[in-house]
């Protein structure tokens, strides 16, 4: 079904002050789930909304926490205490911005914080404040290494924004082929997934899902995207003193603190040589130039995610019945 | 034939110095070369040298040239001055190395110099310093954009170095699918290429290497290695202040001074919450999971240039005869 993106917005926060979120908490941990659905990305949507509320309610989740912050030179330390993830990250964010702004530079690790969700949301925010942004994040082991078959990784995303003279450019990727996400549903569906995608349980590769799901997940990109994906473990670790992904929990179950970490770096762009001022015009001359598909014109990451955005701003979000129904009983209850 | 590092670094130094680069430029020019060879990577090894040696000799390469840096804030802008690349680039990391223990951070961009060859190089020595390095170059239009036909970004490698209580972990991968110098190998030797490597000059998915040559590589990964490429293009150009790949000369020619770009981002660790005891285990748990073929075990980025370089250091380097050959005609000159 379509749902306005309003009523969907105001169904989330009322839900989430119901379980004791104060309201400027609910409308931002609202605004990410709500955003993700506009720009087509539901595994990061609302269907995490009834596991975040549970999760308040088992105590994993402390809807007032901002998490501490503790400066050490131009890096900035945060113990989440079990915050809300865009909440003590939004919070990280703005901490950082002043010292990014006074020292031209600064990073941050978070620790002890839940699910931070859709990776453009604050990439988007930092490059719309001016700034360059690089946002890491971890998760559970779902990604095997390139040439293994255990899910020793976590899907790792990793975004970046850039501020230009139009509207940032935006990139958010897992660096994992897909998401596991995309593998439940396929499963549901009964369909089959491509073999380079997943391995099952015992190592070999499957078409089957419902056999993937409890397998791992292959990098993107072979042995490069593997790479990347263990810098992001590392990094992240590294910096944010947070567990390594066979350790992770707490961002897909109900009954585990969240261990997993996240790392932010912003960078003022006015403090290097600076070419900001050409930048979208030689987006423009990559859109420009002649696809491989006539019908199809060559895009910049973001480009999608906009052109869906702005369609599901017109004609409503599209909604599983059943997550509809399921948000609607818990408004009821 | 097989060489001698000892010997051929000897050979590197002498023909340097005789175009005028003073003796420890010459030796970290060298140095970069040979490690290059020895680690596998002959496209950034030896058979750089004669144009580098004609680029001085044009005056595109100076050979005494450190460059000018200049601070804003944490942010290092250096103009190469066209200086030789490692030689350029290693002055601004040491300059770094002072602030990023100062703040906990820098960050820097790097223009007006000539090729820095391997990131690798880089990377493992920041690393080997205590620091996590992150370092971006760009290079002439090479690659197509995902979708895409025509050669619009560099293949825009990232390096990254993160120090573990063991060897450093280092990270060093274009983001092209192959690189130009792969596809020239194989138009040598008369080898098809494989169709999802590159499309020729007209656009179209090609198997022929030699028409490759005048079209454009694919990027690594669909459309994430080519956001990722894309993001180096932009985060460089905007730090740096060089050009965009359509208009970069002079890393593959002697007729054009170097207008690419180089940015590093090294971050003190020590400023983290800290975690860094933990990654060489986690290391050894990702080599020890499970292989896909229970022949080749499962391995860590770097693991095999490690490998290559024991094996080159004791066997020697496997040089083709007429580059040899070349090298001591310049020699003997």
């Amino acid at each position: 079904m379509r749902v306005p993106p309003q009523e969907l917005l105001g169904l989330a926060v009322v839900l989430l002050e119901r379980h004791g979120v104060p309201q400027r908490h609910a409308q931002l941990q609202s605004d990410l789930l709500i955003e993700a659905e506009l720009r087509g990305l539901p595994s990061h949507g609302l269907q995490r909304l009834p596991r975040l509320l549970s999760r308040i309610r088992q105590g994993l989740a402390d809807p007032e926490a901002e998490g501490t912050m503790r400066w050490d030179r131009s890096f900035l330390s945060v113990d989440g205490q079990r915050g809300l993830g865009p909440v003590v990250m939004m919070a990280a964010i703005g901490e950082m911005s002043s010292a990014a702004s006074r020292n031209g530079m600064a990073a941050g690790g978070i620790r002890n914080a839940n699910h931070i969700g859709m990776l453009a949301y604050y990439a988007e925010a930092i490059a719309a404040s001016g700034f360059i942004g690089i946002v890491l994040s971890t998760s559970e082991a779902l990604v095997h290494p390139y040439g293994g078959t255990q899910a020793m990784l976590g899907t790792n995303p990793i975004a970046i924004g850039i501020p230009t003279e139009r509207e940032p450019f935006v990139l958010d990727l897992a660096t994992s082929l897909v998401s596991m996400g995309k593998i439940h549903s396929h499963a549901l569906r009964g369909e089959a997934i491509p073999e380079s995608w997943a391995v099952d349980a015992a190592g070999q590769p499957t078409t089957v899902a419902e056999a993937a799901k409890a397998g791992a997940i292959a990098p993107f990109g072979d042995a490069k995207g593997y790479g990347l994906g263990l810098a992001v473990e590392l990094l992240v670790a590294a910096l944010a003193g947070s567990a390594f992904a066979p350790e992770v929990r707490g961002t897909l179950d109900d009954t585990h603190a969240a261990n997993k970490g996240d790392v932010v770096v912003m960078i003022d762009p006015s403090a290097g040589a600076g070419n900001g001022g050409a930048l979208a015009a030689y987006l423009n001359r990559i859109r420009d130039s002649r696809p491989l598909d006539p019908a199809r014109p060559v895009a910049v990451p973001g480009d999608g995610a906009r052109a869906r955005r702005a369609a599901a701003m017109a004609a409503g979000i599209e909604l599983p019945d059943a997550l509809y129904d399921d948000l609607k009983a818990l408004e009821a209850a």
